[in-house]
């Protein structure tokens, strides 16, 4: 039974975060977000009074932090007195974060695997890198820490876990499918900061197949996927954290994600790839000036905040899970839609922002209530799921299935 | 009667002019090649030393000197008794050389209109801005100055000329199509200075059509071309310098210009022009640092000098001329076809530098024997220009008439 948030980061999910939790501040109690820049956290708690998303009348405080810092955080979590700390900041400060919540006794919670900022696309295994190293450090402390419980890494990691639980016997193959169908109505955007974007796809794409990591390029292999709601999609097999939490657990299934990409974002990613302009290595203009190309690009494309209020149309992202059920072969397709409109007349987010704001906050009423308040670090398939699952739900993110049986909320 | 060259630029297309004059230094005199980095023009002297090029003995000189400053380049004419001068600097420097020429009574030369740097992309008149309004300073200084006398503009000029003295009796069109069949191996490349090839197309594209300025998009007309040796070829029309002063001479007459280009290169263009990545207005990253986002383009993209020893292909420049001969309609396409393989075995540069280098030699040996050492300003239509034709085919550019009677040299 723990109380009292404190959010990590002021970006798009953070304010997803923020809403969610001041909607269920009756059960979360006090309120606290804190990044290296105080007012963007103060425009974020201002978007909350805005919408009269407080439950009941409590606290939300913003907070200047550098979470790069242990002891800067160790000491504003004893300041505000909280004991869950939700990480939605930059994927470089996840360590110090769980050092501070390992000190204090806080619970951890993260949406994204540790990166460290002088390497690029490491090479699995990516967790067994810097979160997994201290799963004993925060067995002996008796700090619950849950790894990616975003939506993918999060949710996604639950519906595998469910496939197991309740539709199938065993594994053969899971397969993630990140699709998002929706328009932003500009020439070319990201949906997040395009550093991290394009910097997700420059690297080498990991696979877990046949019992080992496969290796092949960006865009090498596609396929269309039929899918509800958003229908036919084209995703590309490409690397991400949950392949490699769920090939720990399911070593003997296939293990893939596939992110949807339209031939249009394909072509511009290539262009810029292909002429140097998405390096990290910077390069000297004619006049001398050291530039690194990719934060150029970054500077010349719309700031994915600005993209939510004309962002329309949906989202799918589901496990198409196959196996065997009493011995015969079997496959289940469990997902989610949502919808960009609605997220923002919600949160004031767009949708991709929402599945992955959502998801800690669910986890974050779980620790309150003492469901998952387990004492040590897990990713979220090591958890009984379907509570999770319910509570997703009535949250504003349902799950449904897809099988031999039709279609129908799991 | 004149004699000594001095050659102002040590780029790709100065090391055209400086082999050329070599070849012909028996008629020219002394050289001299003067840059504001004078280890360029020692390193052109030097390939054209490793050429063995020079016919006669005779004297080659390197010199530094800031083109933007008349009274530094009149001091070099003086210095070198040079009476010739090809400019083949940047187009920055047009009037600041033409000044120092009035000045001294050389006659001047260049391939490209004057540009003022800090503006882009200039309305017609072009020439009307800056060259024209010093033709009556030339006539009274009795300086010849030859303007455009590249290939296009210049040998495109001297074509409609020869079209007006040998062809038709009246001219109703003259479109000019430019077409570089070749290829250079690299993924992508621009085949002079990107910030200046990108610059020239990304402004208005201006054509002279029913006796007035009509003004398109580029890349919005468009049509294939079938021509001699290089086969069908896709080319845009796009504004180009001898648009303007075809149209003076010709008013009646519809002149437009053509751009090959490949759907490639189109496509990477339109990608960096609608990321506004071509801009020439700096953007501020992340970190804060001002950058310029065409410099930096242009930083990652391949040196185009590095492009000339793997350059294979033809390029194909010339002029379709439509009107009447002898009251009926008539047609006539004057040509030439250039190797880049040819050209960088000779000169150690690529084909679309020699196509531009050849003609101001030639046009400096006329100087020389006095035939195009005239005293005034002029475009090249208004020169007699069989015997600078007769004399490029003699040099290494030969053109050729493809018309009703078929296809031959001129």
């Amino acid at each position: 039974m723990k109380r009292n948030v404190l959010i990590i980061g002021a970006g798009g999910v953070a304010q997803v975060v923020a809403h969610k939790c001041a909607q269920n501040n009756d059960i979360l109690g006090d309120l606290h977000i804190a990044s290296r820049t105080i007012s963007k956290c103060e425009a974020i708690i201002d978007s909350v009074r805005a919408k009269n998303a407080m439950k009941v009348p409590g606290l939300f405080e913003a907070h200047a932090v550098d979470a790069m810092e242990p002891s800067a955080v160790a000491a504003l979590i004893r300041q505000t007195g909280a004991q869950i700390v939700i990480n939605v900041g930059s994927a470089f400060v996840n360590m110090s974060v769980l050092s501070a919540c390992i000190e204090t006794g806080a619970a951890y919670m993260d949406t994204a695997i540790h990166e460290d900022p002088t390497k690029i696309c490491e090479a699995p295994p990516w967790y067994g890198n810097y979160e997994w190293k201290r799963r004993e450090e925060c067995r002996s402390a008796g700090v619950t820490a849950i790894l990616g419980v975003g939506f993918d890494p999060g949710v996604v990691n639950a519906y595998a876990r469910l496939a197991e639980d309740e539709f199938l016997d065993t594994i053969d193959s899971i397969d993630i499918v990140d699709i998002n169908a929706g328009s932003h109505g500009r020439w070319f955007a990201t949906n997040f900061d395009p550093e991290i974007n394009f910097r997700e796809f420059t690297g080498t794409v990991w696979s877990w197949q046949q019992g080992a990591w496969q290796s092949n390029k960006m865009f090498e292999v596609g396929r269309e996927w039929d899918l509800p709601v958003v229908g036919t999609q084209k995703a590309y097999m490409t690397g991400h954290d949950e392949v490699h939490s769920l090939s720990a657990r399911y070593p003997q299934a296939d293990v893939r994600f596939w992110m949807g990409f339209g031939d249009h974002y394909i072509n511009v990613f290539t262009v810029l790839k292909n002429l140097g302009l998405l390096s990290e290595q910077p390069v000297t203009t004619a006049e001398g000036l050291e530039v690194v190309p990719l934060k150029v690009v970054k500077a010349v494309l719309p700031d994915p905040s600005s993209l939510a209020p004309d962002y329309t149309g949906k989202t799918c992202i589901g496990d198409l899970v196959k196996g065997t059920k009493n011995g015969k072969p079997a496959e289940v397709f469990l997902y989610n839609v949502a919808d960009h409109k609605d997220a923002y007349n919600e949160v004031g987010s767009q949708g991709i922002s929402y599945t992955a704001g959502v998801p800690p906050v669910a986890a974050a009423i779980l620790i309150a209530r003492g469901d998952w308040d387990i004492g040590h670090m897990v990713n979220v398939e090591e958890l009984p799921v379907r509570g999770f699952l319910e509570l997703l739900g009535e949250m504003g993110l349902p799950s449904r299935v897809r099988d031999a049986e039709g279609d129908r909320p799991i």
